[in-house]
């Protein structure tokens, strides 16, 4: 089996990073018979970000677009990002909410569920990888990249092993900063694909411009699974153009089989589709090898930037990325992502604003070295936790097993406003856009935030968005 | 010896691939003092086109910007792009016009001559290696790269050796249209690296979104020089992002020792730059994998483009681009760079719309098949040589050996406008924008092309722009 298969995420990270996650679905069904005879291994069409955009932004149901995706891609596994015991959202679910979830995720169309925790705690991650395989469905075990002292081959060939006895069905690196380099990803492929008798996929950020690169060298090391977006929404932070990778092992003995001529067509389609969102292009979202530099996301920078910006320190930015990592040695080196991301930018601003480290310490960094969040990597600083929980109770459980079941409880808290029970969750992801969504929704009042006309000028000076590190 | 060094293209390829050669000295110099203190092992700054685009356009004396280069760069190696006996013009030149050009190139700043011909006829590229070696320049010999059943790896190599024989200091793979691919090129530079022992360097166009793969490999197959662009100038119809390379080889055996962060913030600048010349973005610069598709030059299909929709034939172009091949094959298979590009692109336009093949012969293809270029790769369609010159003379001599020598007259032609030797190489090589940048210079009346201010809406509809492949 020599044969490289593709993962186009086209529809779902790609415009995530690059427009603001803000691709309706009428701009997806047009094209989805095309895509549907490409082969692809799988879509990637749905995770947090685009569930989220969909009720606050797009006033459409997540749910529905699933759906008609489904019905418009039969021959096409879809797949989607889940952030195992968080699932969408941004706290630890009951296993019964993690169960439901899946169970109404896979029978609406979801095939191929990849679990990630931000710490890397597998306890996080096992009772959707046990759902999914319930559903009868692919779990995908995710490996969140990082660099650390306490991150390292031996680690992640670790993690991947305990992946594998978990039952899944493959396993992916996640590399959402985009900081492997091909040296590492040779190594790491190397070790990784001879260990596990498992797939194992990469999916890596092009933001420093390395992508490509690090793709060829795992596939040299073993790869068969690469993650690429079409080239109208490809680079920098998105992932290497499809199209791009097709050709360079179409002379391989890992070519992929799939159709250079039908991809192009397929670009230009959404080279068009672009155009039409340019209120959310972002100038930060190109280009960027700073994340080699800093090791923080490219995402998180231009967050930082914007936050900066708008309370007049842009020029403590350069004091804030270097207080980034010594904040994440305090916290035991967590990977940077959702949510780690956002607790640690957010704590390395307020120790650089507030002119003094920890004087103030965010809530969430409070429950992270409360162990509300797993197991840190590494081994936190006492200092800090001393200042920040004093002698409060350290959890060593998995956080979810504080937890009671929670369906019924959020079935009631909803009966007025919901009619099934994809609804429920929608609302228990996000319990104050879902209730208002589904409540406008019920009244048929919904309206799609305003699109600018194409050319008025606006496009030619890309505003700073926000970006789901 | 195995660091990699790199040739930095920002001051020619970059902006000629992507604004159409409108990059201004008074942008370049200010960053001077940075750029000269990275380390690179050249600077490419000057070439046919920036030559006419600054006479042209930005009405620039052209080596007034040479030497203000040189002054700003005192640390750094120039380069500049010669087309062998064409120079920097369209047409043969007498030895003693390219004896002089070189000498006058020389005196005023370049360093490193990089010496092409588009035919790969060796007999074209003698004088221009041997007048650089005369001056104590690097003489560089280019092998223009291309597919065709008479293009191969042997080829290749037999015209390596034949570059080292005629005493070039070290060879360039030049692949303007961006068709090697990963496994191709490992093949390529393995052959070439072990049978020259001269240093084999890499200019690759990115077009199709493989070059910062093709560049890898040929690393690891012994190339140890690449061709690479500041970030804001790179990718698509550019090069691969010097920032990029330098990251991508950080932690190999091959690290090039550059000052990353020094680079990005070069990087910044020339974002700014690239601002200022919104006008001349064009949509068809960016990621194009139908390069490998049709083996034709991206530049080439956006100037059929625009020349189609001109015309008001665009529906044609997927006929054009089907016959190019067929022309470049009657005409024994020609690389397709300047001129030949130009030349086959027009015959394909005329053989379309014509509705007959052949039907109306550019001047240029007759040119072409009386040997006035100098010799075919492959063999020439004999009957459509028939139909272009009949039983008209075909020379098999280098066609500079037909011409006499010429600076004397040009001196004489010009004695009233000229005031050095380089004002005469001037008119030489543009005759009628020459005299007229010289009339219009001595009469102090040189008005360079306005620029759009940067935010008025035209920047979001980038127009077509005429690019030389
Ligand atoms: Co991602
Ligand atoms: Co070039």
């Amino acid at each position: 089996m020599s044969k490289v298969n593709i993962t186009d995420v086209i529809l779902r990270d790609a415009h995530q990073s690059l427009i603001a996650t803000r691709m309706r679905t009428e701009d997806m069904l047009p094209v989805c018979e095309r895509l549907d005879r490409i082969g692809y291994w799988s879509l990637e069409v749905w995770g947090g970000a685009t569930f989220d955009a969909c009720i606050r932004y797009l006033k459409e149901d997540p749910w529905e677009r699933l759906r008609k995706l489904r019905g418009a891609l039969p021959r096409t596994q879809l797949q989607m990002l889940l952030r195992g015991q968080n699932l969408l959202g941004y706290r630890h679910y009951s296993d019964d909410v993690v169960r439901a979830f899946i169970e109404r995720a896979a029978d609406n169309g979801i095939d191929v569920f990849r679990i990630f925790d931000a710490l890397n705690d597998i306890r996080n991650m096992e009772t959707s990888i046990s759902a999914v395989r319930a559903a009868e469905k692919h779990a995908q075990g995710a490996i969140c990249y990082t660099t650390s002292p306490v991150h390292g081959i031996e680690q992640f060939v670790t993690q991947a092993r305990q992946l594998e006895e978990l039952g899944c069905n493959s396993i992916v690196v996640k590399d959402m900063a985009g900081l492997l380099t091909p040296m590492t990803t040779a190594e790491l492929f190397g070790a990784l694909t001879s260990t596990v008798s498992l797939p194992v996929h990469l999916h890596m950020h092009a933001t420093a411009g390395v992508a490509e690169m690090c793709h060829l060298k795992a596939i040299e090391n073993g790869c068969r699974h690469i993650d690429t977006a079409i080239s109208a929404f490809s680079g920098g932070a998105s992932h290497p153009p499809t199209e791009s990778m097709v050709a360079a092992l179409s002379d391989s003995q890992w070519e992929t089989g799939l159709d250079l001529k039908a991809l192009q067509e397929i670009g230009f389609y959404f080279r068009e589709v672009r155009k039409k969102y340019h209120q959310f292009e972002s100038e930060m979202t190109g280009l960027d090898t700073r994340v080699q530099v800093y090791q923080v996301p490219g995402g998180m920078i231009s967050n930082l930037h914007t936050q900066l910006r708008e309370q007049g320190s842009l020029n403590r930015i350069e004091e804030v990325l270097q207080e980034i990592p010594r904040v994440r040695k305090d916290l035991g080196y967590p990977p940077l992502v959702t949510p780690t991301s956002q607790i640690v930018g957010a704590q390395a601003v307020l120790n650089v604003l507030t002119g003094e480290r920890y004087k103030t310490i965010s809530n969430e960094v409070k429950l992270y070295l409360q162990g509300r969040y797993g197991r840190a990597p590494g081994k936190v600083n006492s200092m800090v936790r001393q200042q920040a929980i004093g002698n409060e109770d350290v959890i060593d459980i998995r956080p979810a097993d504080l937890l009671d079941d929670e369906m019924d409880e959020l079935r009631e808290e909803t009966n007025d406003i919901t009619h099934s029970e994809e609804d429920v969750l929608t609302y228990a992801m996000f319990p104050d856009i879902g209730r208002e969504f589904l409540t406008e929704r019920n009244a048929d009042i919904l309206v799609p935030e305003p699109l600018e006309p194409i050319g008025n000028g606006q496009g030619s000076q890309p505003k700073p968005t926000e970006f789901n590190v």
